[in-house]
């Protein structure tokens, strides 16, 4: 690998280097042998690996943390991977317009403490936010808790610099509040899964502080009741900041890895939070309780402090990994109109029993946005067989229901032909369309999103 | 005009009704000669429009209202004017899951009573919002006086149905509240002003209604100072739902037309409004009096009933129609990163002094987007000369500034080449080359935001 001016410090070909870079986080989809990986620190060596890559006609995978959970940053065949994680500076945080400049290796978290040290906010909150990117996130337009209240990643990006696929670099979009000077490119490269330019830096919009949150926990007879209780609360006007799910299996493996104190029999669980200050959230949380046992709630208890409150969130947080105790898992992220939210858990669980296989289900109710988790055990092909046809299932499920395939993880290559299935011929041509008006060679993240 | 299936009602030649749909409302913009209007009822009557403009390579123009201030909607010569203006029923209202679908001829306040009726609200309140179109809102991505705290019409954008340049039909987005399954195409449709694809249904996001707002007025003595409180109050965390500012001139233009009763020698004003409910807003609006007065504000007076606030807001609103009795007028439409306000508006009042010409700056402050109204008199070509170069002088300023062009209004023909000079060569190559990927054969409002 001979790319002009770059040292062996930012491109190996050592293979066990290469190994540990071959995956993101995602179950069961395929990775190819790359030639190289190049961890540039500036934009201008991203630019010569692309002129190389260009010129060579190399595949380029770009890859944030690997926290994805669709294959979208695993490696192709022949490919360079092009890991951002060394571009991690802050470049900029502007206290009087709210805004952010960030390298693409930021990680979610570090921003979030950086921020608020100034008494700023950066709402979106992926589970994987303590370790995912900022490229990372964009690059996937990548969602978490806030979303409920504080919308998604794109909502946030102000503008982006992109080295395209042929080396050029695009400046787009514009830090101001407001801006329709041509097309909102920024937001298409947000969420394009690497296929469309290598993102560079980011410019986002920031809130002024938050107030902190209180929480209450509300404990349901059954996922129905849980789901009439969202929409219930929510038609009241409410701007709850989380309002999160876990059905009984969820509750279950949380409560198996770590001790809760949750009622036993517990059918499902919504967790609300309010971040309007002491006194208005304290309102809230009474009337979403109102909402919950009109709804036949159990039980409905609001925290009382900062650490009864981050405790319920940490409930929520701690699905995942309690999933990965109970083995492999593909994780589904089908969103559907909140008014079909019962019709999907339902389903999920009708899935779980007809293929024989352990769906536990959380989420963000409030988005209609939940993570079906099926497990399954690699070694036993009839669980990868069996495990594969219930997360097929489940999306073919959402889409019946109105909704998507995917509501925050992505496409990447688990949910390739899928995605075809949801956007239609029509959808599939003008994407291919897309994609060779900004990588004619094909050249950038192939196999990814489109084909 | 023989398009197959179409009869006269849709289509008409007639010269005296051409003429009427030649303009939009866009200062010193040429249009062209069309050779007919089609105002179709029907999705497949847009199709079957495209499919024989396609084949015949007829250029197409897609109207709304034709408020626009960009020449966007303006004719080109033998084109068929396509208007949607027929195309105006709302189709859904869905309470549950707050979102509306819409066809494209919808005007905004019918939509907006309309949901208001089921206690719902979609913010975004262009100028036009009482004869402007949601069609024609997507189409220029509008803004309005809610953005401060509400965003954008892109914001509420969901999923759109476009008819593409061949005549294909693409449905594209979700309804469901998140969404990253393939591009994000509808966000690129919306703000590209008909040059990508005829949007003929949307569904947009709703809120739940707002509280009723309180609205206060603060009178300064130089616009420097009431820019100053416009960063103060929003570094205080304030998310007011309304922050609008209006020079000296403007509210002299709006004081001769209708008598305010506002204090003699004002040397600028700030609008702010809350809409938390009127306790909240009460404390919001003390906060801002609290800020205003900090920065030399001579009086703050807070609006003490709805009556005495809807007056207010139609202080700010009377700019456009005051403006429109001093002559024509160009608006320009910059948006600057709101630190950079003040350098703004004191480079207008230069740049008024230097080519002699009126130009009154309001606008929307809490986003740095300010329309300075560049009076001149189309009888004076010499006026005209001192106008247009004064409005190409207040771009280049809100460039220089950091900022954009254009904030709501859209490129349409008025500001193409000063976009050529935002986007830069690569920005122009990159907005090429997704036009063609839309609209290979050029036929879709030609010659509108890119060449």
């Amino acid at each position: 690998m001979d790319i002009d001016g770059l040292d062996e410090e930012f491109i190996t070909t050592d293979p066990d280097v290469l190994e540990a870079y071959r995956f993101d986080q995602a179950g069961l989809c395929p990775a190819g042998k790359p030639v190289a990986l190049a961890r540039p620190r500036h934009t201008d060596e991203v630019v010569r690996i692309l002129a190389y890559a260009h010129e060579h006609r190399v595949p380029v995978v770009p890859q944030g943390a690997r926290t994805g959970l669709s294959g979208g940053a695993n490696a192709v065949d022949g490919a360079i991977l092009l890991s951002l994680e060394r571009m991690n500076r802050i470049l900029a945080i502007d206290e009087v317009n709210h805004t952010a400049t960030v390298q693409p290796g930021v990680v979610n978290s570090v921003l979030s403490a950086a921020v608020a040290e100034k008494n700023l906010f950066y709402p979106p909150d992926p589970g994987s936010w303590e370790s995912s990117t900022i490229g990372g996130n964009v690059a996937t337009n990548a969602g978490g808790l806030c979303c409920v209240k504080y919308g998604v990643t794109s909502d946030f990006v102000r503008a982006l610099e992109v080295v395209l696929a042929d080396g050029r670099v695009l400046r787009t979009g514009t830090a101001t509040a407001k801006g329709v000077a041509g097309y909102d490119l920024a937001r298409l490269f947000t969420g394009s899964e690497g296929t469309l330019g290598v993102i560079t830096e980011v410019t986002l919009a920031l809130r002024p502080a938050a107030e902190k949150p209180l929480t209450a926990i509300g404990f349901f007879p059954s996922p129905a009741s849980a789901c009439t209780a969202v929409t219930e609360y929510l038609s009241t006007g409410a701007r709850p900041s989380i309002l999160e799910f876990m059905d009984k299996v969820s509750v279950d493996a949380v409560s198996a890895y770590r001790d809760l104190g949750f009622p036993p029999d517990v059918g499902a669980v919504l967790i609300a939070q309010s971040d309007r200050g002491p006194h208005q959230a304290a309102a809230d949380l009474e009337a979403f309780a109102d909402a919950a046992r009109a709804c036949g709630a159990t039980e409905v208890i609001v925290a009382t402090d900062q650490a009864e409150s981050d405790l319920l969130i940490e409930a929520r947080r701690l699905v995942g990994v309690a999933m990965e105790r109970l083995g492999e898992r593909l994780v589904d992220d089908v969103c559907v109109p909140r008014s079909r939210l019962a019709e999907l858990i339902e389903g999920v669980a009708a899935i779980s029993a007809e293929y024989d296989v352990l769906i536990p289900c959380a989420g963000h109710a409030g988005d209609g946005n939940i993570h079906p988790n099926v497990a399954f055990d690699r070694a036993d092909p009839d669980s990868v067989r069996r495990g594969q046809a219930a997360f097929d299932a489940i999306m073919d499920l959402g889409l019946r229901l109105g909704g998507t395939i995917t509501g925050e993880h992505g496409v990447g290559t688990l949910k390739r032909s899928w995605l075809e299935t949801e956007l239609g011929e029509v959808g599939v041509s003008v994407h291919q369309a897309v994609k060779r008006a900004f990588d004619p060679h094909g050249i950038l993240n192939p196999g990814k999103v489109v084909r």
